[in-house]
Protein backbone atom coordinates (compact mmCIF):
# COMPACT_ATOMS: atom_id res chain seq x y z
CA UNK A 1 0.00 0.00 0.00
CA UNK A 2 0.54 3.50 -0.45
CA UNK A 3 1.63 5.45 3.13
CA UNK A 4 1.34 8.99 4.22
CA UNK A 5 3.30 9.21 7.53
CA UNK A 6 2.51 12.11 9.26
CA UNK A 7 4.88 12.49 12.44
CA UNK A 8 8.99 11.91 12.92
CA UNK A 9 9.22 10.89 16.26
CA UNK A 10 10.08 7.12 17.52
CA UNK A 11 6.77 5.79 16.74
CA UNK A 12 6.56 7.22 13.45
CA UNK A 13 9.90 6.35 12.90
CA UNK A 14 9.33 2.65 13.86
CA UNK A 15 6.40 2.19 12.00
CA UNK A 16 8.20 3.75 8.91
CA UNK A 17 10.66 0.98 9.01
CA UNK A 18 7.80 -1.62 9.28
CA UNK A 19 6.14 -0.55 6.64
CA UNK A 20 9.19 -0.70 4.11
CA UNK A 21 10.01 -4.17 5.53
CA UNK A 22 6.52 -5.31 4.95
CA UNK A 23 6.42 -4.13 1.35
CA UNK A 24 4.98 -1.22 1.44
CA UNK A 25 6.00 2.58 -0.04
CA UNK A 26 6.06 5.49 2.16
CA UNK A 27 5.45 8.11 -0.15
CA UNK A 28 5.31 11.20 1.87
CA UNK A 29 6.60 11.99 6.00
CA UNK A 30 5.52 15.15 7.65
CA UNK A 31 6.72 16.93 10.23
CA UNK A 32 5.58 20.38 10.98
CA UNK A 33 9.80 21.06 12.15
CA UNK A 34 11.06 20.73 8.47
CA UNK A 35 14.77 19.18 9.56
CA UNK A 36 12.83 16.46 11.51
CA UNK A 37 10.77 15.63 8.04
CA UNK A 38 13.81 15.49 6.25
CA UNK A 39 15.75 13.27 8.20
CA UNK A 40 13.19 10.66 8.50
CA UNK A 41 11.99 10.96 5.26
CA UNK A 42 15.00 10.52 3.51
CA UNK A 43 15.74 7.34 5.56
CA UNK A 44 12.34 6.19 4.32
CA UNK A 45 13.07 6.98 1.03
CA UNK A 46 10.19 9.44 0.96
CA UNK A 47 8.78 13.30 0.47
CA UNK A 48 9.33 15.25 2.88
CA UNK A 49 6.62 17.86 3.94
CA UNK A 50 6.21 20.25 6.31
CA UNK A 51 3.23 22.21 5.55
CA UNK A 52 0.10 19.95 5.40
CA UNK A 53 -1.61 21.59 2.34
CA UNK A 54 1.14 19.84 0.44
CA UNK A 55 0.06 16.09 1.69
CA UNK A 56 -0.98 13.09 -1.18
CA UNK A 57 -4.31 12.69 -1.70
CA UNK A 58 -4.03 9.28 -3.60
CA UNK A 59 -2.63 7.65 -0.34
CA UNK A 60 -3.87 4.17 0.73
CA UNK A 61 -3.92 4.75 4.28
CA UNK A 62 -3.02 7.88 6.66
CA UNK A 63 -1.12 7.25 9.99
CA UNK A 64 -0.64 10.06 12.20
CA UNK A 65 1.80 9.63 15.03
CA UNK A 66 2.31 12.80 16.80
CA UNK A 67 2.29 13.50 20.03
CA UNK A 68 -1.40 13.15 21.15
CA UNK A 69 -2.62 16.46 21.58
CA UNK A 70 -1.37 17.40 18.39
CA UNK A 71 -3.75 14.77 16.44
CA UNK A 72 -6.85 16.84 16.49
CA UNK A 73 -5.04 19.56 14.69
CA UNK A 74 -3.29 17.23 12.19
CA UNK A 75 -6.82 16.04 11.91
CA UNK A 76 -8.46 19.23 11.14
CA UNK A 77 -5.68 20.33 8.39
CA UNK A 78 -5.87 17.51 5.94
CA UNK A 79 -7.43 18.28 2.91
CA UNK A 80 -10.75 17.46 2.31
CA UNK A 81 -10.38 15.62 -1.13
CA UNK A 82 -8.52 12.90 0.48
CA UNK A 83 -10.01 9.31 0.12
CA UNK A 84 -7.84 6.66 1.90
CA UNK A 85 -8.13 6.06 5.42
CA UNK A 86 -7.48 7.76 8.22
CA UNK A 87 -5.47 6.38 11.39
CA UNK A 88 -3.57 7.62 14.30
CA UNK A 89 -1.23 4.79 16.49
CA UNK A 90 -2.15 6.51 19.85
CA UNK A 91 -3.86 4.16 22.92
CA UNK A 92 -5.17 7.13 24.77
CA UNK A 93 -7.31 9.06 21.78
CA UNK A 94 -10.87 7.86 21.01
CA UNK A 95 -11.42 7.03 17.13
CA UNK A 96 -14.27 9.95 17.36
CA UNK A 97 -11.56 12.15 16.70
CA UNK A 98 -11.23 11.12 12.90
CA UNK A 99 -14.84 11.12 12.71
CA UNK A 100 -15.38 14.81 11.32
CA UNK A 101 -12.50 14.82 8.91
CA UNK A 102 -12.42 11.58 6.99
CA UNK A 103 -14.73 9.40 5.57
CA UNK A 104 -13.11 6.04 6.58
CA UNK A 105 -10.85 5.94 9.48
CA UNK A 106 -9.31 3.78 11.96
CA UNK A 107 -7.04 2.68 14.63
CA UNK A 108 -3.40 0.92 14.50
CA UNK A 109 -2.51 1.17 18.22
CA UNK A 110 1.32 -1.48 18.55
CA UNK A 111 1.51 -2.19 22.13
CA UNK A 112 5.28 -1.59 22.64
CA UNK A 113 7.04 0.88 24.02
CA UNK A 114 9.58 2.59 21.52
CA UNK A 115 12.97 4.47 21.81
CA UNK A 116 15.75 5.59 19.41
CA UNK A 117 18.25 3.96 21.12
CA UNK A 118 16.92 0.18 20.22
CA UNK A 119 15.68 -1.79 17.44
CA UNK A 120 12.63 -3.31 18.38
CA UNK A 121 10.67 -6.89 15.81
CA UNK A 122 8.00 -5.23 14.87
CA UNK A 123 6.41 -9.06 13.87
CA UNK A 124 6.08 -9.80 17.38
CA UNK A 125 4.23 -6.44 18.67
CA UNK A 126 0.64 -6.90 19.20
CA UNK A 127 -1.31 -4.20 17.10
CA UNK A 128 -4.74 -2.97 18.50
CA UNK A 129 -7.15 -2.51 15.76
CA UNK A 130 -10.26 -0.27 15.73
CA UNK A 131 -12.05 1.29 12.20
CA UNK A 132 -15.31 3.23 11.35
CA UNK A 133 -16.82 0.14 9.70
CA UNK A 134 -16.56 -3.25 8.81
CA UNK A 135 -14.58 -3.08 4.77
CA UNK A 136 -12.18 0.04 6.40
CA UNK A 137 -11.89 -2.65 9.26
CA UNK A 138 -10.24 -5.35 6.96
CA UNK A 139 -8.52 -3.33 5.24
CA UNK A 140 -6.66 -2.13 8.52
CA UNK A 141 -6.02 -5.65 9.24
CA UNK A 142 -4.52 -6.53 5.99
CA UNK A 143 -2.28 -3.61 6.31
CA UNK A 144 -1.48 -4.53 10.18
CA UNK A 145 -1.56 -8.31 9.79
CA UNK A 146 1.66 -8.06 7.08
CA UNK A 147 3.30 -5.48 9.93
CA UNK A 148 2.67 -8.11 13.28
CA UNK A 149 1.82 -11.53 13.44
CA UNK A 150 -0.93 -9.91 16.42
CA UNK A 151 -3.47 -8.02 15.59
CA UNK A 152 -6.49 -7.84 17.71
CA UNK A 153 -9.74 -5.66 17.48
CA UNK A 154 -10.18 -3.34 20.67
CA UNK A 155 -12.63 -0.54 21.41
CA UNK A 156 -11.03 3.34 22.01
CA UNK A 157 -12.65 2.19 26.46
CA UNK A 158 -10.32 -0.97 25.88
CA UNK A 159 -7.45 0.96 24.44
CA UNK A 160 -7.86 3.80 26.98
CA UNK A 161 -6.85 0.91 29.89
CA UNK A 162 -4.45 -1.04 28.22
CA UNK A 163 -2.17 2.04 27.49
CA UNK A 164 -2.89 2.81 31.48
CA UNK A 165 -1.39 -1.02 31.95
CA UNK A 166 1.13 -0.37 29.55
CA UNK A 167 1.88 2.64 32.21
CA UNK A 168 2.21 0.85 35.38
CA UNK A 169 3.47 -2.45 33.76
CA UNK A 170 6.37 -0.35 31.60
CA UNK A 171 6.87 3.34 32.21
CA UNK A 172 6.27 3.51 36.39
CA UNK A 173 8.75 -0.10 36.53
CA UNK A 174 11.21 1.78 34.35
CA UNK A 175 11.42 5.14 36.68
CA UNK A 176 12.03 2.08 39.64
CA UNK A 177 14.73 0.69 37.66
CA UNK A 178 15.92 4.68 37.86
CA UNK A 179 15.68 4.79 41.29
CA UNK A 180 17.47 1.65 41.82
CA UNK A 181 20.22 2.96 40.09
CA UNK A 182 20.46 5.92 42.37
CA UNK A 183 20.39 4.27 45.23
CA UNK A 184 22.82 1.83 44.00
CA UNK A 185 25.36 4.97 42.65
CA UNK A 186 25.23 6.57 46.04
CA UNK A 187 26.35 3.58 48.04
CA UNK A 188 29.20 2.79 45.78
CA UNK A 189 27.44 0.25 43.65
CA UNK A 190 27.04 -0.65 40.45
CA UNK A 191 23.75 -1.03 38.76
CA UNK A 192 24.94 -4.03 36.97
CA UNK A 193 24.72 -5.89 39.96
CA UNK A 194 20.86 -6.06 40.07
CA UNK A 195 20.51 -6.52 36.58
CA UNK A 196 19.88 -10.04 36.37
CA UNK A 197 17.03 -9.71 39.17
CA UNK A 198 15.41 -7.59 36.94
CA UNK A 199 15.43 -9.66 34.41
CA UNK A 200 14.54 -12.56 36.25
CA UNK A 201 11.47 -10.64 37.95
CA UNK A 202 10.39 -9.59 34.19
CA UNK A 203 10.43 -12.99 33.07
CA UNK A 204 8.62 -14.53 36.47
CA UNK A 205 5.20 -13.23 34.86
CA UNK A 206 5.82 -14.41 31.39
CA UNK A 207 4.59 -18.05 32.80
CA UNK A 208 2.57 -16.56 35.85
CA UNK A 209 0.50 -14.37 36.92
CA UNK A 210 2.29 -11.20 38.88
CA UNK A 211 -0.32 -11.48 42.18
CA UNK A 212 1.07 -15.23 42.87
CA UNK A 213 5.05 -14.37 42.44
CA UNK A 214 5.06 -11.04 44.61
CA UNK A 215 7.82 -11.41 46.75
CA UNK A 216 9.73 -8.95 49.47
CA UNK A 217 9.22 -7.61 52.99
CA UNK A 218 5.55 -6.11 52.21
CA UNK A 219 4.29 -9.06 51.49
CA UNK A 220 5.59 -10.96 53.76
CA UNK A 221 4.45 -8.28 56.59
CA UNK A 222 8.05 -7.57 57.76
CA UNK A 223 7.20 -4.49 59.16
CA UNK A 224 11.49 -4.37 61.21
CA UNK A 225 13.09 -4.41 57.25
CA UNK A 226 11.02 -1.63 55.99
CA UNK A 227 11.48 0.10 58.97
CA UNK A 228 15.14 0.12 58.15
CA UNK A 229 14.56 0.75 54.70
CA UNK A 230 12.62 3.67 55.39
CA UNK A 231 15.36 5.37 57.95
CA UNK A 232 18.06 4.57 54.71
CA UNK A 233 15.50 7.07 52.57
CA UNK A 234 14.97 9.80 55.28
CA UNK A 235 16.98 12.33 53.12
CA UNK A 236 14.43 11.63 50.38
CA UNK A 237 10.80 12.67 52.28
CA UNK A 238 9.37 11.87 48.59
CA UNK A 239 10.78 8.26 48.21
CA UNK A 240 10.55 7.73 51.37
CA UNK A 241 6.87 8.42 50.94
CA UNK A 242 6.51 6.28 47.62
CA UNK A 243 8.08 3.45 49.95
CA UNK A 244 5.45 3.54 52.42
CA UNK A 245 2.70 3.73 49.40
CA UNK A 246 3.81 1.18 47.57
CA UNK A 247 4.37 -1.23 50.43
CA UNK A 248 0.85 -0.45 51.68
CA UNK A 249 -1.04 -1.26 48.87
CA UNK A 250 1.23 -4.84 48.41
CA UNK A 251 0.46 -5.47 51.89
CA UNK A 252 -2.99 -4.78 52.13
CA UNK A 253 -3.64 -2.48 55.59
CA UNK A 254 -1.25 -4.59 57.46
CA UNK A 255 1.41 -1.97 56.77
CA UNK B 1 32.20 -28.21 53.79
CA UNK B 2 29.82 -29.60 56.66
CA UNK B 3 26.48 -27.08 56.31
CA UNK B 4 23.76 -26.74 59.04
CA UNK B 5 21.04 -24.68 57.64
CA UNK B 6 18.85 -22.80 59.94
CA UNK B 7 14.78 -22.46 57.88
CA UNK B 8 12.88 -23.80 55.69
CA UNK B 9 11.67 -20.94 53.47
CA UNK B 10 12.71 -20.42 49.82
CA UNK B 11 15.51 -18.71 50.64
CA UNK B 12 16.51 -21.87 52.41
CA UNK B 13 15.40 -23.89 50.01
CA UNK B 14 17.29 -22.64 47.06
CA UNK B 15 20.38 -22.29 49.31
CA UNK B 16 20.03 -25.96 50.46
CA UNK B 17 20.22 -27.11 46.47
CA UNK B 18 23.14 -24.79 45.25
CA UNK B 19 24.83 -26.50 48.15
CA UNK B 20 24.31 -30.09 47.20
CA UNK B 21 25.10 -29.19 43.92
CA UNK B 22 28.48 -27.76 44.72
CA UNK B 23 29.64 -30.98 46.44
CA UNK B 24 29.33 -29.36 49.74
CA UNK B 25 26.75 -31.66 52.61
CA UNK B 26 23.90 -30.11 54.33
CA UNK B 27 24.08 -32.04 57.75
CA UNK B 28 21.07 -30.77 59.17
CA UNK B 29 17.79 -28.81 58.51
CA UNK B 30 16.58 -26.80 61.18
CA UNK B 31 12.79 -25.02 61.13
CA UNK B 32 10.36 -24.11 63.98
CA UNK B 33 8.13 -26.25 62.66
CA UNK B 34 8.71 -30.20 62.61
CA UNK B 35 6.79 -30.86 59.00
CA UNK B 36 8.12 -27.71 56.98
CA UNK B 37 12.31 -29.37 58.73
CA UNK B 38 11.57 -32.88 57.56
CA UNK B 39 10.31 -31.77 54.30
CA UNK B 40 13.32 -29.79 53.46
CA UNK B 41 15.83 -32.07 54.95
CA UNK B 42 14.20 -35.03 53.29
CA UNK B 43 15.28 -32.96 49.83
CA UNK B 44 18.74 -32.25 50.70
CA UNK B 45 19.35 -35.45 52.25
CA UNK B 46 19.85 -34.11 55.55
CA UNK B 47 19.25 -34.38 59.15
CA UNK B 48 15.65 -32.49 60.21
CA UNK B 49 15.63 -30.73 63.99
CA UNK B 50 12.79 -28.42 65.31
CA UNK B 51 14.89 -27.55 68.34
CA UNK B 52 18.26 -25.38 68.28
CA UNK B 53 19.84 -27.20 71.02
CA UNK B 54 19.75 -30.58 68.82
CA UNK B 55 22.10 -28.34 66.64
CA UNK B 56 25.12 -29.93 65.36
CA UNK B 57 28.44 -28.24 66.83
CA UNK B 58 31.03 -29.88 64.37
CA UNK B 59 29.09 -28.47 60.80
CA UNK B 60 31.97 -25.76 59.02
CA UNK B 61 28.95 -23.19 58.46
CA UNK B 62 25.50 -22.35 59.53
CA UNK B 63 23.49 -20.53 57.42
CA UNK B 64 20.88 -18.96 58.76
CA UNK B 65 17.88 -18.30 56.41
CA UNK B 66 14.58 -17.28 58.31
CA UNK B 67 12.62 -14.38 58.32
CA UNK B 68 14.95 -11.21 59.42
CA UNK B 69 12.89 -10.65 62.65
CA UNK B 70 13.78 -14.13 63.71
CA UNK B 71 17.35 -13.98 63.48
CA UNK B 72 18.42 -12.67 66.70
CA UNK B 73 16.61 -15.52 67.89
CA UNK B 74 18.13 -17.82 66.43
CA UNK B 75 22.00 -16.37 66.89
CA UNK B 76 20.91 -16.65 70.48
CA UNK B 77 20.09 -20.11 71.30
CA UNK B 78 22.77 -21.89 69.11
CA UNK B 79 24.65 -23.88 70.97
CA UNK B 80 27.85 -22.00 72.45
CA UNK B 81 30.02 -24.92 71.87
CA UNK B 82 29.79 -24.11 68.20
CA UNK B 83 32.96 -23.67 65.97
CA UNK B 84 31.76 -22.80 62.85
CA UNK B 85 31.18 -19.74 60.70
CA UNK B 86 27.85 -18.63 61.68
CA UNK B 87 26.47 -16.82 58.60
CA UNK B 88 22.56 -15.23 57.86
CA UNK B 89 21.70 -14.38 54.21
CA UNK B 90 19.56 -11.29 54.89
CA UNK B 91 20.00 -8.38 52.70
CA UNK B 92 18.85 -5.67 55.52
CA UNK B 93 20.54 -7.18 58.83
CA UNK B 94 23.78 -5.57 60.45
CA UNK B 95 26.29 -7.97 60.63
CA UNK B 96 26.33 -6.74 64.35
CA UNK B 97 24.00 -9.23 65.16
CA UNK B 98 25.89 -12.23 65.37
CA UNK B 99 28.84 -11.27 67.13
CA UNK B 100 28.01 -11.84 70.98
CA UNK B 101 27.26 -15.50 69.84
CA UNK B 102 29.80 -16.82 67.91
CA UNK B 103 33.44 -16.04 67.16
CA UNK B 104 33.46 -16.16 63.46
CA UNK B 105 30.47 -14.90 61.73
CA UNK B 106 29.67 -13.39 58.50
CA UNK B 107 27.18 -12.75 55.97
CA UNK B 108 25.99 -14.50 52.33
CA UNK B 109 23.61 -12.23 50.50
CA UNK B 110 22.08 -13.79 47.62
CA UNK B 111 21.08 -11.33 45.27
CA UNK B 112 17.61 -12.79 44.03
CA UNK B 113 14.33 -12.89 44.54
CA UNK B 114 13.17 -16.45 45.15
CA UNK B 115 9.52 -17.91 44.79
CA UNK B 116 8.97 -21.58 45.30
CA UNK B 117 7.40 -21.91 41.71
CA UNK B 118 10.74 -20.94 39.58
CA UNK B 119 13.85 -22.76 39.30
CA UNK B 120 16.74 -20.49 39.61
CA UNK B 121 20.25 -20.89 38.50
CA UNK B 122 22.32 -20.09 41.57
CA UNK B 123 25.56 -19.77 39.71
CA UNK B 124 25.03 -16.30 37.75
CA UNK B 125 23.34 -14.93 41.16
CA UNK B 126 25.64 -12.03 42.28
CA UNK B 127 26.73 -12.81 46.50
CA UNK B 128 27.57 -9.77 48.57
CA UNK B 129 29.80 -11.09 51.26
CA UNK B 130 31.11 -9.70 54.73
CA UNK B 131 33.15 -11.48 57.17
CA UNK B 132 34.20 -10.61 60.55
CA UNK B 133 37.63 -10.99 59.84
CA UNK B 134 39.95 -11.71 56.94
CA UNK B 135 40.85 -15.67 57.81
CA UNK B 136 37.15 -15.59 58.16
CA UNK B 137 36.22 -14.12 54.75
CA UNK B 138 38.02 -15.91 52.85
CA UNK B 139 36.38 -19.13 54.16
CA UNK B 140 33.29 -17.26 53.28
CA UNK B 141 34.37 -16.52 49.62
CA UNK B 142 35.56 -20.34 48.79
CA UNK B 143 32.05 -20.96 50.12
CA UNK B 144 30.11 -18.12 48.11
CA UNK B 145 32.49 -19.06 45.58
CA UNK B 146 31.74 -22.39 44.51
CA UNK B 147 27.76 -21.47 44.57
CA UNK B 148 28.13 -18.65 42.21
CA UNK B 149 30.30 -16.98 39.68
CA UNK B 150 30.12 -13.54 41.35
CA UNK B 151 30.47 -12.73 44.83
CA UNK B 152 31.35 -9.19 46.05
CA UNK B 153 32.61 -7.48 49.05
CA UNK B 154 29.86 -4.75 50.42
CA UNK B 155 29.16 -3.75 54.10
CA UNK B 156 26.24 -4.16 55.79
CA UNK B 157 25.02 0.01 55.17
CA UNK B 158 25.89 -1.00 51.13
CA UNK B 159 23.67 -4.11 51.83
CA UNK B 160 21.05 -2.77 53.07
CA UNK B 161 21.15 0.14 50.11
CA UNK B 162 20.76 -3.00 47.68
CA UNK B 163 18.30 -4.16 49.45
CA UNK B 164 16.13 -1.15 49.14
CA UNK B 165 17.57 -0.98 45.23
CA UNK B 166 16.19 -4.56 45.17
CA UNK B 167 12.69 -3.53 46.74
CA UNK B 168 12.06 -0.90 44.23
CA UNK B 169 13.49 -2.85 41.18
CA UNK B 170 11.40 -6.22 41.35
CA UNK B 171 9.17 -5.75 44.14
CA UNK B 172 7.92 -2.71 43.48
CA UNK B 173 7.46 -3.26 39.65
CA UNK B 174 6.15 -6.81 40.36
CA UNK B 175 3.48 -4.96 42.22
CA UNK B 176 3.07 -2.50 38.89
CA UNK B 177 2.70 -5.76 36.76
CA UNK B 178 -0.10 -6.90 38.89
CA UNK B 179 -1.90 -3.39 38.52
CA UNK B 180 -1.71 -4.17 35.17
CA UNK B 181 -3.21 -6.97 34.80
CA UNK B 182 -6.05 -6.24 37.13
CA UNK B 183 -6.70 -3.15 34.98
CA UNK B 184 -6.55 -5.33 32.22
CA UNK B 185 -8.83 -7.63 33.55
CA UNK B 186 -11.40 -5.36 34.65
CA UNK B 187 -11.60 -4.28 30.78
CA UNK B 188 -11.98 -7.99 29.41
CA UNK B 189 -8.61 -7.94 28.00
CA UNK B 190 -5.64 -10.64 28.56
CA UNK B 191 -2.48 -9.89 30.78
CA UNK B 192 -0.67 -11.50 27.74
CA UNK B 193 -1.15 -8.69 25.73
CA UNK B 194 1.15 -6.62 27.39
CA UNK B 195 4.02 -9.48 28.65
CA UNK B 196 6.25 -8.42 25.73
CA UNK B 197 6.07 -5.04 26.87
CA UNK B 198 6.93 -6.17 30.15
CA UNK B 199 10.18 -7.86 29.11
CA UNK B 200 11.27 -5.40 26.28
CA UNK B 201 11.10 -3.03 28.90
CA UNK B 202 13.35 -4.94 31.48
CA UNK B 203 15.57 -6.23 28.30
CA UNK B 204 16.09 -2.53 27.85
CA UNK B 205 18.29 -1.66 30.94
CA UNK B 206 20.60 -4.54 30.74
CA UNK B 207 22.08 -2.34 28.18
CA UNK B 208 20.81 1.29 28.96
CA UNK B 209 20.85 3.32 32.34
CA UNK B 210 17.16 3.68 33.31
CA UNK B 211 16.75 7.04 32.98
CA UNK B 212 18.00 7.41 29.49
CA UNK B 213 15.38 5.19 28.29
CA UNK B 214 12.08 6.37 29.94
CA UNK B 215 8.91 6.37 27.52
CA UNK B 216 5.63 7.52 28.77
CA UNK B 217 3.19 10.28 28.91
CA UNK B 218 4.57 11.71 31.91
CA UNK B 219 8.04 12.05 30.52
CA UNK B 220 6.36 13.96 27.51
CA UNK B 221 4.35 15.60 29.76
CA UNK B 222 1.56 14.95 28.08
CA UNK B 223 -0.80 16.10 30.36
CA UNK B 224 -4.23 15.44 28.28
CA UNK B 225 -3.44 11.65 28.16
CA UNK B 226 -2.49 12.11 31.98
CA UNK B 227 -5.94 12.97 32.48
CA UNK B 228 -7.74 10.73 30.12
CA UNK B 229 -5.93 8.21 32.37
CA UNK B 230 -6.94 9.24 35.89
CA UNK B 231 -10.39 9.73 34.87
CA UNK B 232 -10.76 5.78 33.88
CA UNK B 233 -8.80 5.59 37.40
CA UNK B 234 -11.49 7.19 39.36
CA UNK B 235 -13.24 4.71 40.68
CA UNK B 236 -9.95 3.75 43.20
CA UNK B 237 -9.12 6.59 44.53
CA UNK B 238 -5.37 4.92 46.11
CA UNK B 239 -4.73 3.81 42.37
CA UNK B 240 -5.11 7.08 41.25
CA UNK B 241 -3.13 8.73 43.78
CA UNK B 242 0.02 6.47 43.04
CA UNK B 243 -0.29 7.34 38.93
CA UNK B 244 -0.27 11.02 39.85
CA UNK B 245 2.08 10.74 42.20
CA UNK B 246 4.47 8.37 39.74
CA UNK B 247 3.95 10.79 37.37
CA UNK B 248 5.05 13.55 39.63
CA UNK B 249 8.07 11.87 40.07
CA UNK B 250 9.22 11.02 36.60
CA UNK B 251 8.49 14.45 35.28
CA UNK B 252 9.54 16.56 38.04
CA UNK B 253 7.46 19.59 38.71
CA UNK B 254 5.41 19.43 35.48
CA UNK B 255 2.74 17.85 36.64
Amino acid sequence: MNIVLLGSGNVAMHFGGALLKAGHRVVQVYSRTEAHAESLAHRLGAEAIHDLTAVYVGADVYVIAVKDDAIAQVVAQLPASLQGIVTHTAGSVDIGILAAHAANYGVLYPLQTFSRTKGVDFSVIPIALEASDEETYHRLARLAGSLSNSIFNCDSKQRLSLHVAVVFACNFTNHFYAVAADILNRHGLDFDLIRPLILETAEKVMHHQPKDVQTGPAVRNDIGTMQKHLKLLEDNPDLKDTYERMSRRIGGDKF
